[in-house]
C-alpha cells in the first residue's frame, strides 16, 4: 500500500504556514474557512417508516458513520452486516491506554506505557454542544458526558518571538487586548469619527459599553488599578486578615500586545466549534464506540481487510482478507454502504461510475500527528495552577492540551504535547517515534521546564502514516467540492459512501453521523421505492 | 433574635437598583469594584513552627474558616474546640437534598423533597482556580473537584425591554457585538482617526487582529457570511450528505444590540472570579465541610449556641447553650477564634475592646435570597440543548443557572431558577415559601414555557433570614473599611476575628480560609513570644 501523494502544493503550504506561523487555533478558523469544521443540522432519531423486506446492506467501516448506519438500518429491519479492517471498533475515534500497541506505515511498532486511567484520543477529542447527532447517541447508548476544557484563562499563550520566549498567561493578554480596543473606540467615538456610522443616541449606548465590557475607568482610559485587575488578574491579590489588601497589576501596552502576536489566539477560542460547553466522553472517546459496540457490536466482523467491490444489477459483492488467517472471503448483500477514507478506497478496486470514482480520486487528506507525554505528576496543576485547557505555541508541537478530568489526582498524568497539521506533521513523521517524543520534550520544555524531570514515556500517532486511513479527514476545496461533493454522495447503482469526507464537518465524528444517516435515508427511499 | 437593620439606603439601592436592571453579573461586578468579589493571595500549606506548649484555642463557629483553623491549629499542637451553632458543620457552605428541613427567622420550616442524587447549594457554588487556599484543602481533603460550567453560548440573555421579551441566545449576542465593535474600529483606524494613539505599524496589526477576532471579511466589514457564522452559529447548519450545505445567519445590526442593553450580560463573564477554569465540588458544595469533618470533626460541638465572650488576663470563657437539652455551658480557653457573622456577634454580649465592637458593629450584611427548583425532567438539555451555564435576566429571579454535572441524566432535575440580592430578595422574602416558589415558576416560564408542565417542588433560603447569619455575607463600603477592618482583625487581647466579613474575599469561602490562616498565623506569633 503506498503512501498517499501529498497535498498540492499551494494548499499545503498555505495550510502549513499558517500552522507554523500561528498555531493549530489559526490552523482551524483556517479549516473553517474552506469549510471543513462546522455544526450540525441533526434534528432527532432518525425514522425509516416501511417494511424494508428483508433487504441487505453490506457496510464497509465500523467508524462511527458505520455504526450509526448499522444501528438505524437494523432497527428498520435490514439484514445488516458490517466489515471493519481493525480489530476494534470506533475507527478514527480512538484511545490508547497502556497495553494498547499499533504499528504505523512502514512497520514501526509502538506500545502504549502510560499508567493504569491514564489516555489518549488520537483522533476526535471533544464534542461541541451543537454536535446533535453525536450528543443524541451518546445519550441513547449509555454514553457519559463530561466537560472539557477548551478555553482556560491560566494557560499559556506562547511564542519564540515574543516576550523574550516566556510563555504568557492567557486572561492578562486577552484582558489587554480588550482593554485596549475599547479605549481606542472610545477615543474614536468621542473624538466624532463615527458620526456616520452610529447615532448619537447608539454612541452613549456604545460608550457605556465599552466601559463595561473593557473595564475603561471614569475617563474611558483603560489603566492599572482595581477594575482593569479583576480582569487581567493581581500584582497581589487580595486575602483575608491584615495585609490582605491587594495590589492591582500593570497592564500591558497595546504595542506589547499587538507586536507580541499573541493576540491570534483569542479568535480561536470564539469560533462555534470551540464555544462552551463542549464535551469529552468520561474515559476516552472510545466510550463512543463502545456505546455502539453494545448496541449492534454483532453485526460486525472484525479483522477484515475490504479488498475489491464489485456491483450488478442484483447486489454488491465485496472481496476481503481475514488478516489474522489470511483467508480470501466474500461478502454478498443488495446494497453496500462505504464508509472507508477515501485515501484507502481510491486504492481498492471497484466498479463504481466514473463520476463517482472521480470524486473518490479528488480529495488529499490532511496530515497530523498527536504526541501524548506521561509524566510522574500534573505539575501543570500542581505547580501552575492549570487546571485543563490549552496552551498555544509558535513551536512545532503548536499546543499542549491538559487533561480535562481527575483534576487534582496525585498521580501520573498525561498531556496531549504535540497536536499539530501540515508541514511539522510531515517533519515529525520523518523521526523515529522514539525521536519524535524525544524532540516534543525538548520543545515541551521551553514551556513547562518541569517536563524533562517528570517524563515517563510518550507515544505518536502520525495520521497521514496510519495504514487504515493515511491521512486526518479529507481536505476540500471550493472548487473539489462545487464538482466532486455531489457525485460523491450520491447512490451509485447499489453503493453509497458516507464518513466526514462526505460531510461539510471535516473532521468531525458528527460529519460522519449526519453524513451516514443522510446516506441511508435515501437508501431507505430507494428501496421503499422498490 | 432582631433582624438586621437594612442597609443604609443609599448603599441598597444603589445595589438593587443595578441588580433589577442588570442582573446578578452586573450586582457581582458592582461588588467587585466595591472590593467585595477578588481572588486569593494563598501561596501552599500553612507552617506554624515552634512549640504550642500545649496553648489552647476555643473557636466558634465550624463554616470554612473555622474548620480551617482547627485543622492547622490542632496539627501545631494547639488544644482546639469548636463550638457550632447547627447540628452540621460547614456555615454558609452548605447543601440541600431531598429530606433536609430548615427553619427561617419567623419560624416558617421547609423540608427539600428533591429526588436522590439532586440538591442545591444555597450558598457559595463554585470555585475559581485562584482560590488557592480552598483548592488547597479539596485536594488535601480528597474533595473532588469538577468543573462548573460558568459561561454556556447556548444558555439565554433575557431583558423583558428587548426583542419582545424573547430570550436570546448568549452566543450570537457577544459575536455581534464583537463584531460591530471590531467594524467601527477598522473604520476610525481607516479614517486616520487615532494616528495621535497608534502608531501606523501598530494600525497595520491592530487591522489584522480585528479581522481576525471580529470575523470581518476582507473589506473590514462584519456581515452575513461563512466567516460571522462560525462565529454566532448559522441558519442552516452544516452536515452530511446532500442537502448539507450550511446556510449562513442574518447578524443583528449594531443598533439592535446596543439597544437591547443585553451586552451587559457579557462583561460579567470576563471578570477575574467568573474566568475558567472554575469548578464545584462533586456532589455539593458541602463535600467541602464533610472533607474538613473527617479530619477534625472530633473537635467540633454541634447544636451550641453562643451567648457571651469574656475575656481577662488569663484567658476566654464563652457561655453558650446547648440547644437541644436547653443546658447553659460554658467553654474556656486560653485563646478565642471567633468566626461567627457580625450581624450575629454583634447581638452576642462580650468585653471585646471598643476599637473591635466598634467594627463588629459597622458591617451591614448583604440581602441574598436562592429559589431551587426541581423538574421531571432536563428540559433544558433535551428542548434547548443548554448544558450548564446561566441565564441572566432582568425579572427579579435574575438568573436561572443549569446544573454542571449528570448532563444527558433522563431523571428530574434541579434549577437555581432565581438568585439575587438586594431589594428584590427583601421582595422575596416578604412572601411565605410557597409563594415564593410559585412567583419563581412564573417569571422563569417566561424564558422557559416547560416551567409550569414539568415542575416537581421547590425550596427557597433567604440568607437574610437565616437565623444563624442573618444575610449573606458582610459589605465593606471604602468608607468602614478605612475606618474599621483592622480593628476588625487585630488580636484583640486574646480574641482574634476571622470569617469572609475579616477578608477583602466577602463572599467567598477563600476569603474565610485566607482570614483564618492570617488571624491563626499572627495568633501562634503571639503564642511564640510567650
Amino acid at each position: 500500500m503506498a503512501e498517499k501523494p501529498v497535498l498540492p502544493m499551494s494548499k499545503r503550504d498555505l495550510l502549513s504556514l499558517i500552522g507554523s506561523t500561528a498555531g493549530a487555533t489559526a490552523m482551524y478558523m483556517a479549516m473553517t474557512s474552506l469549510g471543513q469544521a462546522q455544526a450540525s443540522p441533526f434534528k432527532g432519531p432518525l425514522k425509516l417508516d416501511g417494511d424494508a423486506k428483508g433487504a441487505s446492506v453490506l457496510i464497509l467501516g465500523a467508524g462511527v458513520a458505520g455504526m450509526v448506519a448499522a444501528l438505524e438500518l437494523s432497527r428498520a429491519g435490514y439484514k445488516v452486516q458490517v466489515l471493519e479492517y481493525n480489530d476494534r471498533v470506533g475507527g478514527r475515534s480512538w484511545t490508547l491506554r497502556g497495553g494498547d500497541t499499533f504499528t504505523e506505515l512502514g512497520g514501526q511498532a509502538q506500545t502504549c506505557t502510560f499508567s493504569p486511567g491514564n489516555y489518549i484520543n488520537p483522533g476526535p477529542w471533544r464534542i461541541p454542544w451543537h454536535h446533535h447527532g453525536l450528543v443524541h447517541y451518546c445519550n441513547e447508548l449509555g454514553v457519559a458526558l463530561e466537560p472539557f476544557t477548551q478555553l482556560n484563562y491560566n494557560a499559556y499563550l506562547h511564542s519564540t518571538k515574543a516576550f523574550g520566549g516566556k510563555p504568557q498567561r492567557y486572561g492578562p493578554l486577552q484582558a489587554d487586548y480588550y482593554g485596549h480596543v475599547s479605549e481606542l473606540l472610545a477615543k474614536a467615538v468621542n473624538k466624532n469619527a463615527l458620526t456616520e456610522d452610529v447615532t448619537s443616541e447608539d454612541s452613549a449606548i456604545l460608550l457605556e459599553s465599552l466601559r463595561s465590557w473593557g473595564a475603561l475607568d471614569k475617563n474611558m482610559r483603560y489603566v492599572k488599578g482595581n477594575a482593569t485587575s479583576d480582569r487581567r488578574g493581581w500584582a497581589k491579590q487580595p486575602g483575608g486578615g491584615l495585609t490582605a489588601e491587594p495590589v492591582p497589576s500593570e497592564p500591558m501596552t497595546l504595542d506589547t500586545v499587538l507586536k507580541s502576536g499573541l493576540w491570534r489566539g483569542i479568535g480561536g477560542n470564539l469560533t462555534y466549534d470551540h464555544q462552551y460547553s463542549i464535551f469529552q466522553p468520561v474515559g476516552g472517546m472510545d466510550s463512543v464506540a463502545k456505546g455502539f459496540e453494545r448496541a449492534v457490536g454483532q453485526l460486525v466482523r472484525l479483522n477484515s481487510k475490504v479488498t475489491a467491490i464489485q456491483q450488478d444489477e442484483k447486489g454488491v459483492t465485496v472481496s476481503y482478507d481475514d488478516t489474522k488467517s489470511g483467508a480470501h472471503l466474500q461478502a454478498k448483500a443488495d446494497y453496500c454502504l462505504c464508509t472507508i477514507p477515501l485515501s484507502i478506497l481510491s486504492q481498492i478496486e471497484s466498479n463504481v461510475g466514473d463520476a463517482l470514482n472521480a470524486a473518490i480520486h479528488a480529495v488529499p487528506y490532511m496530515p497530523s500527528i498527536k504526541v501524548g507525554l506521561e509524566f510522574k505528576r500534573r505539575f501543570w496543576e500542581q505547580d501552575e495552577q492549570i487546571y485543563g485547557g490549552i496552551t498555544s505555541t509558535d513551536l512545532p508541537i503548536s499546543q499542549i492540551s491538559y487533561p480535562s478530568s481527575n483534576y487534582g489526582s496525585k498521580g501520573p498524568g498525561v498531556l496531549l504535547s504535540a497536536y499539530t497539521m501540515g508541514a511539522y506533521a510531515y517533519e515529525f513523521t520523518s523521526l523515529a517515534p522514539a525521536e519524535r517524543v524525544a524532540r516534543t520534550l525538548e520543545w515541551g520544555s521551553q514551556i513547562h521546564p518541569q517536563y524533562k524531570d517528570e517524563f515517563l514515556n510518550g507515544i505518536s500517532v502520525g495520521w497521514h502514516r496510519v495504514p487504515w486511513t493515511l491521512g486526518c479527514f479529507g481536505i476540500w476545496t471550493a472548487e473539489t467540492r462545487a464538482e466532486h461533493y455531489k457525485n460523491l454522495c450520491q447512490l451509485d447503482g447499489r453503493i453509497l459512501l458516507a464518513g466526514e469526507h462526505a460531510s461539510y464537518l471535516g473532521g468531525w465524528q458528527e460529519g460522519g453521523i449526519t453524513s451516514s444517516l443522510d446516506a441511508i435515508s435515501r437508501l431507505h427511499q430507494r428501496v421503499m421505492a422498490g
